[in-house]
């Protein structure tokens, strides 16, 4: 069966499905005996197209246009962004076409509302390249673990962050150098806020946590951190004592209710996520049948991102006429938990005048709130200057670290506020 | 749609298997919406039914009885093995009847035969179980990287293997050791020549090597060496260089032909295959848009087994009435090429008399036939007893090293032959 095309977005990704479409399509024929063509381009900025092949598809300035043109069977929208993307995506929809998008943002914020206009039209909305780019992780969590209940996921899912706390561990640099650097590099986009906040992290966070556990979960019940307060004596420190920091989404059952949080967080370097480096991304997951599995790739750039997305329309090139998976499925409506009711180890900086009595102070309010210290640095200064005291507690509750937090930063002899990160 | 499931063989895997759609229907069908249910189990020694929830389902000593059940849709042979095996799944595709196995042998041995059946009957012939296990690694060569062409596939593909290299890494212990280790945890199979001689690990090849490039790849054709010979002093030394030995099934396209071929590697520290440990599994693919992705879990193991049988039963639940993938295709007739083109650097274990001159002898040797030194280990011992020298080459060829080394085995002071390992 020949499944024609449409590309609304001729950008990085867009430009990408097209080079895809013209130079692969052999292999895929080969692979899956899938016919793939592009019919239609539709873009506003007419000089992105002269360097691509585009094999006598239309070439128009109107999405609308596209999403009617009846030799286009898949739309695949790859603008980005909120509006007008969520306006084609629905057109697209009714009009009873099939939808490819990789636009994280609007499926996070609107999944349910693009879910049952798919449903509804009895047409598939897919989104591999979404969540992790190359990786395909939506298709092992729906799919390759159809079998199992998820008990955790642990996800390194963005690239840029990933980059900069990399280069921080690796090479001693500080956040501002490296984010520098990602930007140069074309890592991170300008303004890199969506990245370096964590927010990124949080749509495909919620993502996943919808697929994982058949549940809606809103963004806003997302605990979001990112990792511009992390400098590189955190990363130095958290090395000493055998961690590595990356950004997380983390995933989790706990007690009937969902852990979804996003948060710098020490993973012992044994862990296998600590060896996904650079813009690389990885998800591990844990499950009660397949036990621990891990995804790895590129989580980003122009094509891995549209090998997903071509990925996407070949398996609808097969699957079209079939049962497909709805896009999601919402047959639970699971609290997400309070993240003050989480349970870990926290690894905690104080930077303090350098007195006597200064950690049994410390340690006598953190023990009335329940929590005791597993290990501790303090490194020798100069005198007169503050000095840095880590901590490193036992297996407590956060809201018992932030109780004392609060009282422990309001002491005359703290000079800064304490850092508070999450451990594995 | 509810589909009915037979299970020939209710041993490790059958009873995962059958424990799954006893205890995970409800996943199952929350995510998929597929409705999958146990309707028969054949079974020669039905002392292993008494643990398990059967839930209704007819049980039989009869495997030609449960595939000609009208309530089974989808046969599952977990029996392994050549015969009856072989006999069962022809059967089963012949009475139209899909199927699902996890036999890598057969596989190796009769993919094109079964394959042959599976499409005249216009049946489904799935084994995502057959390689890695619980990771879908079928899956993400097929779909999720349909639109690449494959670079090159390195993978970790028998866990009993990788458990007995990890301890002999981590624990400095000497393989027999750790094989009984592995013996006694059940990783391995008695007898385990099956896995350590590497054979278990080319069935894998001869697979991945098919499905990467559509094409037949002769078993026969795989070069195949095991772990056997690799001592803890081999460990030791390449750990000292900045390598880990694993045992790899390498798969690349090298000047239109391919490499498939299975022997210890040594792998760098800091290549992310090195962080698979234990009975693990890790496939690292690379490809034209995708570029690096590597999928990890456990390779073997009742649970993780069954989680990909039942993921397969679950596809075809949801996609048995249209086009489905065909097993294997075979599009193309690639050669695969004489190991001693292969290029790459080469790890040398000498073991040689103490005399001075002996290091010059052995690297004019070398250099005659175009093989240089890049680094060198030569341990001193006590006074009287052979010593090692161990060599590390530059990037060569397979065929000089192997024709200096016909010729350094035979210098008189050298009294043991060399020990000869690939590196990544």
């Amino acid at each position: 069966m020949d499944i024609g095309v449409g590309v609304i977005g001729a950008g990085t990704v867009g430009g990408g499905v097209i080079e895809i479409l013209s130079a692969n399509t052999d292999v895929i024929e080969d692979k899956t005996g899938a016919r793939v063509a592009l019919r239609h381009v539709a873009e506003l900025r007419q000089d992105l197209l002269k360097d691509l092949s585009l094999n006598g598809a239309t070439v128009s300035n109107d999405a609308l246009a596209l999403i009617q043109d009846p030799a286009v069977h898949v739309v695949c929208e790859l603008i980005g962004g909120m509006e007008p993307a969520k306006r084609f995506i629905l057109a697209a929809l009714n009009a009873g076409k099939h939808v490819v998008t990789a636009n994280k943002m609007l499926l996070a914020k609107c999944g349910q509302e693009l879910a049952e206009a798919a449903i509804k039209n009895n047409v598939q909305l897919r989104f591999e390249a979404a969540v992790a780019g190359a990786v395909p992780i939506i298709k092992a969590l729906r799919e390759g673990l159809a079998a199992n209940h998820i008990h955790s996921i642990h996800g390194i899912l963005n690239g840029t962050c990933n980059y900069i706390l990399s280069r921080m561990t690796y090479e001693g640099l500080e956040f501002e150098e490296t984010l520098q650097q990602a930007i140069a590099k074309g890592f991170a986009e300008t303004p890199p806020d969506l990245d370096i906040l964590g927010h990124d992290t949080a749509h495909k966070c919620q993502i996943l946590a919808s697929l994982a556990y058949s549940t809606r979960v809103s963004l806003d019940e997302i605990p979001v951190e990112g990792i511009t307060k992390i400098t590189h004596l955190d990363v130095a420190y958290a090395r000493e004592m055998g961690y590595i920091i990356k950004l997380l989404a983390i995933i989790r059952k706990v007690e009937g209710e969902i852990e979804a949080r996003v948060h710098p967080t020490l993973v012992p370097e044994t862990h296998l996520l600590a060896s996904v480096r650079n813009e690389f991304n990885g998800i591990y997951v844990e499950s009660d049948c397949a036990d621990a599995t891990l995804y790895y790739g590129r989580g980003a750039g122009r094509m891995p991102t549209a090998s997903a997305v071509v990925a996407d329309i070949v398996d609808i090139a097969l699957r079209g006429e079939c049962r497909a998976l709805p896009p999601f499925v919402y047959t639970h409506d699971i609290a997400v938990r309070d993240i003050g009711l989480m349970e870990g180890r926290y690894y905690l900086r104080l930077t303090t005048e350098d007195h006597p009595g200064v950690l049994g102070q410390v340690c006598t309010t953190l023990g009335r709130h329940g929590v005791s210290i597993a290990s501790c640095i303090q490194k020798s200064q100069s005198e007169d200057t503050p000095v840095h005291v880590v901590l490193m507690t036992h297996e407590t509750i956060e809201s018992g670290v932030v109780a004392a937090l609060a009282e422990i930063d309001q002491m005359d002899f703290i000079t800064e506020p304490t850092q508070l990160l999450r451990a594995l």
